[in-house]
């Protein structure tokens, strides 16, 4: 089988044996967003037609491939959810040499009505519970922060933060960026942040702190987006846990995980890293139950 | 006496009689932003010279004048800080032709440390006290709104929320901006938003249901912006309030400060709406007992 993950701006590539191993892999800066006139199916082929010429016959794909913006709309999958359902819910794309079948993204509702969606983290996520189990965290950290709750092996429900677009908007567009200096990442002043996250007031308020600190010259420039990073992951993760803690299995770049796992750490929290692989990983687990032809 | 509101972008002039009424008033786009090479002199000189002719010997300023970047620094005063404090304080400028007085900015610590500042809005909140009585909550909204503690008829402490800015910036620069037209400010939206501000989960979470609500067709583009305005204006409010609402005295320009008072009402508590002379009456306030020679 042939495991794509498509997303806005790059498109990864897997090959599958017939136990889901990756025997092949390859990758390029083609996003969606790249791909003019909708001409996917022909990118498709240039990325992965000796692999089709090669005998493959079957293409599962997940990410923003199946939105709106991209070659045929998923629509979104209710929550409760897990590789059964998602199987169950795979949508069929027309092309010539193979079949192709597109993973739905997800959404849930919460207690006071309001929906959420993600599309193409709801398969990484499925490329760890083996590793989760039955029941417990997944975060994949980044513009928008996913936290999903697993229960019974299926995602229960999910939350986004916006923290990571924040805190590009804050450092970019407002005057807590304009005492900022290029720096190396500061762990103490991230740490800093971190703990800021746990005192009384709300994060409108926190936020000032970071130019007042700065005033008195108790945040020099150079620590200040350290602090400000913390002080948003700290917010991020004081919010989603739940109450008492616990372990939060993580997924993303390794740069942005370390930092997650580190603040993780500061809330009385334990982090596991997993391997950007989750993808194909679960792919290859929705592709078992798919309805191949 | 002569009272000034000089801040960044604006400069307002006050001519006060005896008794601290005002006999006349001019303002100019003349911010200390906008004076080259230090000639605050010079520019005091060529708003007010008529009336230092006319007798006039006696000028107080507020404002960012008196910061950093301005004519003289007048350093932060600790809370708690009432107008006699604020008088004791006042900082002498070398002027030929009057005497000129600057009032200092506020500094206050919360209780975790982190330390919190004001300048010009001290000696708006002076203006209010009469109004005020010796307690009650002052909020003066915008980019950096302040919200005040009055005790004993002096200010105990405050508190200043991003909440302007993060609008601009979350707008300006995010997904979230991407999805609003523009359009007039819709009420019934902008209430929805100060609503969800009390729902569980975190303003760094219900910010991604301005796009999800989007999305699936429950806010129009149209309406999103004064739903983000709700939304940020709710979390504000409900972390600023006091336990059991009350009555908060507000103090900006008009429209914003109408929106407020919305939000106000919709959280509860209540608000009184003051006019922007506030600073032209602290002014006199604090003057009755300056160090005039």
């Amino acid at each position: 089988m042939i495991a794509i993950d498509w997303g806005t701006s790059s498109f990864r590539a897997f090959r599958l044996d017939a136990e889901g191993r990756i025997t092949e892999r390859r990758a390029a800066p083609r996003g969606i967003l790249t791909i003019e006139d909708g001409a996917f199916a022909e990118e498709l082929l240039r990325q992965t037609g000796d692999w089709i010429a090669d005998g493959e016959t079957r293409i599962l794909m997940s990410g923003m491939i199946g939105s709106r913006q991209g070659w045929v709309e998923a629509p979104y999958l209710a929550c409760p959810a897990g590789p059964a359902e998602i199987a169950a819910a795979l949508v069929k794309v027309a092309f010539d040499g193979a079949q192709v079948l597109l993973v739905p993204g997800l959404t849930h509702t919460d207690a006071a009505g309001t929906p959420e969606v993600m599309r193409g983290e709801e398969t990484q996520i499925v490329g760890m519970l083996a590793e989760i189990g039955a029941d417990g965290i997944a975060c994949l950290p980044g513009s928008h922060s996913k936290w999903a709750q697993i229960a019974g092996g299926r995602m229960a429900g999910f939350a986004t933060y916006l923290s990571g677009e924040m805190f590009a908007a804050l450092r970019g567009h407002t005057i807590l960026g304009r005492m900022m200096k290029d720096a190396p990442h500061d762990a103490d002043a991230f740490a800093r942040g971190v703990a800021r996250s746990a005192d009384p007031g709300h994060l409108l308020h926190h936020l000032f702190g970071v130019r007042t600190l700065g005033l008195f010259g108790q945040l020099s420039e150079t620590q200040s987006a350290s602090y400000l990073s913390g002080l948003l992951t700290g917010h991020e993760i004081r919010a989603a846990l739940p109450p008492g803690g616990g372990v939060v299995h993580l997924i993303g770049t390794v740069a942005l995980c370390k930092l997650y796992a580190a603040a993780l750490e500061l809330c009385g929290a334990q982090a596991v890293l997993h391997d950007e692989d989750a993808a194909a990983r679960g792919l290859a687990m929705i592709g078992k139950d798919a309805p191949w032809t």
